[in-house]
């Protein structure tokens, strides 16, 4: 595996692949990868002649009062796990690098950001957007892997390839979780050893969801209402949101129907945990 | 020349001709070919092996009480002139086609846009960069050209292009002139006869601006002053706007240096013209 920190670097290798016609699987992500993002470069290494990596802490899409200094960081490590997974080039470029001069356009994402965690981080899916098309233009990979765990930036993604015409596949993959139900997730190493016992249970609140739709409850209040209670019985965490959106539009519905999403994010001391299922109904 | 009017269509070619080896070069437009949009396809047939000319007027990029619906259009001339400049493709979609969702994802220029036509047309530059992302992703062409006439435009293509990584080269062509000077645009159809005599006066402003540069003069407003009284005595059009910057930033200067743009626009009866010289000190 070629560890690369410089656009022109990466632009070259990847046209001598292109020019063998090897086609590229990208899998983008702010590092301290776990077996989530393991499994996307799995997948991508079963897909693809070559693999990328990228790792890059996005400025841009961290807002002045979140993680963005203290988000977890070990390229020594990243690059010892993406190279056992199979990826051929780690990119991890330096904020200079990306956006070294300043910037005149952005793109900005109008849609699908008012609800969920687009609600409570103001700006953050527009440096999302923007990073991506970034790195999407630097890539030129034939499919992009995310995880469904980020299932709203799944959604956001998915309009982003539409709506700029970008001949590029997604592939979004199923979530890994811990033995115990918990969704892996770089920010899990901040939990308290408390925190890490109750944390399971936020996917269990998930499954008794899934169970009350399987039962034929079809009133997102409720089944919002069982999340929720079994969230505050059994964890110290804060509730940010529970919420059940059309898949991947993200609008309201009054009954479940169709592909839906079923999301929450609770806040422990030190660490903000997302998860969700998405369901057919 | 194939026309081509779906990006599926248009795609199928390009991938074929990209197997072959071959390099792309595209001329983005918004139809009513003249002279100067033949020069930026010859510039084109010169370096490329395949041509694309796109023909679309974008709605995203005009304001609303701007010449959308009455902006000039004929695709059979079109079509013969793309083909006498030597275009293997005149890629010409509907706005369903390009826009046929509801869009989330947006580009905007945040910069670059507060000055000359942009200051005019609030959002104008907005369309363009959005319009341009969706088209340089459809055609992934080597190089894209442009002409100097849009000053403005080429500045914030440049930014475009920096900003978001794309992997294409910027060809920005000289501006094509009547016999009399007069800048070739497809608005010229709308001047009154009278009007089309005096507005070969606009670039017979600009050249005085040169010769007073040549002179010695550095400073702006005197410039702008020499260009002001020329078009106000030798024609009848409102005067929009007489700027000077340094390019391709578009800050303003308190003294001439380096490169600068100086550029103006002038509404006629049915017809805003604008026009400009870029010029190294």
């Amino acid at each position: 595996m070629k560890i690369i920190t410089t656009i022109t670097e990466l632009q070259q290798n990847i046209r001598k692949d292109k020019q063998k016609g090897e086609t590229i699987g990208f899998v983008p992500t702010m590092g301290f990868l776990h077996e989530g993002h393991q499994s996307l470069i799995k997948k991508a290494r079963g897909d693809h002649a070559k693999v990328i990596v990228s790792i890059f802490v996005n400025p841009l899409q961290f807002g002045p009062n979140e993680d963005f200094e203290s988000y977890p960081r070990d390229r020594d490590r990243d690059a010892a796990a993406a190279e056992e997974a199979g990826a051929d080039y780690m990119f991890c470029p330096t904020v200079e690098e990306m956006y070294g001069s300043e910037s005149v356009v952005k793109a900005t994402a109008e849609k699908r950001t008012d609800v969920l965690c687009g609600k409570r981080r103001p700006g953050h899916f527009d440096g999302v957007v923007t990073v991506l098309t970034k790195l999407f233009n630097i890539t030129t990979p034939d499919t992009v892997y995310f995880g469904k765990k980020d299932a709203q930036q799944v959604a956001i993604v998915d309009a982003l390839v539409r709506d700029f015409n970008f001949p590029i596949k997604i592939s979004a993959v199923d979530t890994v979780r811990e033995e115990d139900g918990l969704a892996k997730s770089s920010r899990n190493v901040y939990l308290l050893k408390q925190e890490r016992e109750e944390a399971k249970e936020l996917y269990q609140g998930l499954l008794l969801a899934r169970e009350a739709i399987e039962r034929g409850e079809r009133q997102p209040e409720r089944i919002i209402k069982i999340i929720k209670e079994h969230i505050e019985t059994t964890t110290s965490g804060e509730i940010d949101y529970i919420e059940i959106y059309q898949y991947p539009e993200l609008t309201s519905l009054e009954t479940l129907s169709g592909t839906i999403l079923v999301a929450l994010a609770v806040k422990f001391q030190k660490a903000r945990l997302i998860d969700n299922l998405i369901l057919s109904i």
